[in-house]
């Protein structure tokens, strides 16, 4: 945990650790991991269904937030020594606003918190294209055009 | 839960059973909801942060999958009778196949299972618009059509 | 699940589900099960120890209920459409009153609800004779007659 | 817990405690009863719906047992400083067995375990006369007489 | 359960049951254990990290009390039939005041309570020396007298 | 959480997060804290009755360690960027061992984690002196002087 992982396009490096990299976790109900951001980039809408997520900044500014059960938004900008509460299955998300990089520590109350990242789940899984046309409002081309950028073989 | 509830524009009915409609849930750990959806309607990529979700269906023929932790889409086409079961916190789908409207009755193993539809909660919810750009890969008009569309106000 | 089970002598006839016939099931946290009644049939008080149930009925008119902790029972007779909630652990029981067979699709907070039918888990699993006359106030002959009407080889 | 409470026809006292007259238990997970029966009396069947049980017999000699969920019974002979488990939700019962009075000390790991007495709980609670006749194979005049004999108002 | 184990130099014996010698307990959230101290002997401050206790006094007059988390003790003299209750992981001590050998019946709401003796934990365990001189302001010659008293292999 | 709290006589400094002081942890089962400790300084042998901790340390060097179920303790010195786990209700300790203050940030698995001290708890709390002369083989007078050591009003 003392350097970052590699980026991602966009500009996203996280380093989980779970009970088969760190077994001292086994059955005791929390796992973690390290998040490095590049300046400008971003950690995309996403949600770990079975664990509440509780992010510490160490370096760096950045916009973060999540989405309630009433659909509205909680997001604002922290700074390094600052806290955030993810609750257990909301989507949320961040972006470095910053000049830069940010690094923060995030700990989990379940030893497999899961991850779904919104764009990869919807978009590139798989799901029946006319189904995505009519729930996004979005023709044909488009959502050809995010499936392919989409495509997990290039996410994590 | 004899007849379907109002169908959105996307030709879904939902007509949710909780402690507070049926006071009788109160502290049992379930609940449940009817789901009614026209010839081509669907119910839009959502999920239940706090529940597995059990669809039986009533009537019809509906194409219904899950999207698992692998980003893998578990999906087929379910006729009368036929059960599926949603895993806490995955995000799930449904489309209307067949040539009549289809009737679900879906149960809980929480009385508060929670809602976050994807394109709602990822669009219609308020999150920085440039965080989405980089997130889908789309131009900000792109977004700013689809948050339009999916303005919270003409969702349920 | 699209057609009923045998019928046993009350006119009973149960599909349960469970991760043994229904893999996708485990570690889920819910099971299921189809039940069918004949016209005049029964399903005898029973329980399940480890979960809360409800059941929706898909066909026919049925008198449903529970005993609650105060030995009060809160019964009534559901059609088609309707929902009723037997909570975990408490004894519930069904009559087909109508005139044609009664299904219903009963779920489960558990993957493993367990079961215990009062009259052959009292009368036909071999608790000791003299203590089953004092607890029902029965001769030594009545409970000879239960027990070997309620053998647990001719019950499912 | 010094002395035994009232005796009740079938020879039975109990004395259970809580967090109303053991404010104590409150939110700690454990509640316990203090059991008397006299020479030839039985504690009938019965379960607790949210709990396991641990019986400690202080005196006597108790022949306890309970159905387990294949419908099979585990009984034998208890003495003084013996231990016997009831697993949570299933149907367990006693009869004094020895020549003097019966004295045990059981907990739950539960602070509201729940009771169902079952020829009180399935006799004297108002379940349809027609649906008891069909479950137990009585007759009319069999259920009316135990029916008043399990009449809530004389049991505790 | 019915003798005593072997004395410890402090007058204590205790024949703890679980999963491994007492089989019928695995899974049921359940344990127990047997005390007995002799007069004037002590059960050492200790916790049990993973449940709360309940002791049933069989026999004598025993000083028992636990420390809670303000850091008040609450404790008092418990003659034969009282019952005191530990909340899960709060430390807790006994001392037999009366005139002969005390017996208890102790339950724990898990087949696997866990136990820290404070003495040894603390002293007898290896933490580093002048960690403890600091946090009891002990002196290290005074530190080094209650290592060897109090280690381990002396100990149960 | 930018600024440490204040210093106690042994080095530490540390503030607690919960519900009540960051209302949006409730019903989260997370919360946290930053603890600081000076060069030479000690967080003495503690434990959370209710949660298992997570330290990740941001700056300095620092010996952590626990005590385990066999007594037997897993301590290691932590440099920055570097994470140690302590079971729910388990001993732990740490000792500023390099040249500069250590800055740790460590999450809990519960909102409410509780906190026992061991010198305090067990020598600051009232505890029957003649007891703890048995547990730890201190004379009255030593107990005496540690008694006046570690009286609660002069620990956090």
């Amino acid at each position: 945990m003392k350097t970052s992982g590699n980026f991602s396009e966009t500009g996203l490096a996280v380093i989980p650790a779970n009970p088969t990299n760190f077994p001292g976790l086994n059955t005791l109900g929390m796992s973690f991991a390290r998040t490095d951001i590049e300046v400008g980039g971003i950690n995309p809408p996403h949600f770990h269904p079975r664990a509440t997520e509780l992010i510490h900044v160490i370096q760096g500014k950045v916009y973060a937030g999540f989405v309630d059960s009433n659909n509205k938004v909680f997001a604002r900008i922290l700074e390094q020594g600052e806290v955030m509460v993810f609750p257990r299955g909301l989507v949320h998300f961040m972006m470095n606003v910053g000049d830069e990089d940010v690094t923060l520590f995030g700990s989990f109350n379940s030893q497999n918190p899961g991850l779904q990242k919104i764009p990869s789940a919807v978009f590139g899984s798989g799901i029946d294209e006319e189904l995505l046309q009519k729930a996004f409002g979005l023709s044909s081309k488009q959502i050809g055009t995010m499936k392919r950028k989409l495509d997990p073989k290039q996410e994590r």
